[in-house]
């Protein structure tokens, strides 16, 4: 059976890391649903970019997906931080050992609603004292892993940050060659 | 002044290549209109992404702009190559000096509206026989440049192409500084 993602996304996510995860998760055969927070049909994104969601959060509250990944972007995250149904599904994700993926200033959702808490995680530069006030263990790498919560840095790193949930739903043989075809 | 840039696209064009260029022009304070083939306002793009185009061609088929960019995927290079009003835009856009830029399977409208003739290019590598056939010269790196043309190869090249494309329109300050915000 196919794996599942759910993208959190609302107004303000940035453009490139939403699009970047979806389209490859898509190309190794993972079937994502990009959701927004409101149940409007399009989200105007960072960068000016309109973009028309799959669906409304509230439609996919209660199933449950392979991963989720929350796309950074201001002040799209901050929405993602302040909305207690991410947090909820988040939670019930986290449980169950499903994949956790946040980028960029996403981390601040990751935080604000408890999840990986006292792990190791990173964001962007900016976001750094937020979140080790709160007791995680900061890294700069362009990715790091933390049992199954996956976070990274920016637009410049959403590669490597897709590649290692690619890595992690499908493998790695569809990691290295989902890199090679797509001349990262 | 601030620059102008304007991105065609099309329903099947790639959105990794899309946005990026979209995003990190718009970051750099260039002008960026998007614009589809057709009158709809919206495109689905090549991994199903679903996105608003800011006008229709038609509405500014007689402007002129900084540079012209066309990202890839298909179906949106081949209708790209196969829209009239695009080789106008285009061999206009060439006498004037303008930069123009095609990235992935969009080399293959440079070849069918007549740009750059017996320069050199590169674009995604299985479409590399179709343009040395037509008398370019194929060039295996990440992002070519030959006189105001810039091409280049897929998603994953994406990156390195917008940023030959600011260091044309603004300068090489800009590229390095947005190079390092976004952790390139």
């Amino acid at each position: 059976m196919s794996k599942s993602a759910l993208i959190i996304v609302a107004d303000g996510t940035e453009e490139i890391e939403l699009v970047i995860v979806a389209d490859i998760l898509r190309r190794v055969g993972v079937a994502v649903t990009i959701a927004g927070l409101s149940d409007r049909k399009t989200i105007l994104c960072a960068q000016g970019i309109s973009l028309n969601v799959d669906l409304g959060l509230s439609e996919v509250v209660d199933k449950v997906f392979d991963a989720v990944v929350l796309p950074g972007g201001q002040p799209g995250s901050d929405s993602l931080a302040s909305d207690e149904r991410v947090g909820e599904i988040l939670r019930r994700h986290e449980s169950d050992g499903r994949v956790i993926g946040a980028i960029c200033a996403a981390p601040l959702a990751i935080k604000r609603h408890g999840i990986g808490r006292g792990g190791v995680l990173t964001s962007y530069p900016s976001v750094r004292e937020e979140l080790t006030g709160a007791g995680y263990v900061y890294s700069e790498d362009r990715v790091s892993v933390c049992k199954n919560m996956i976070t990274s840095r920016g637009p410049g790193t959403a590669f490597d940050f897709v590649l290692e949930i690619v890595r992690c739903l499908v493998g790695d043989g569809q990691a290295i060659s989902i890199r090679r075809d797509m001349l990262i």
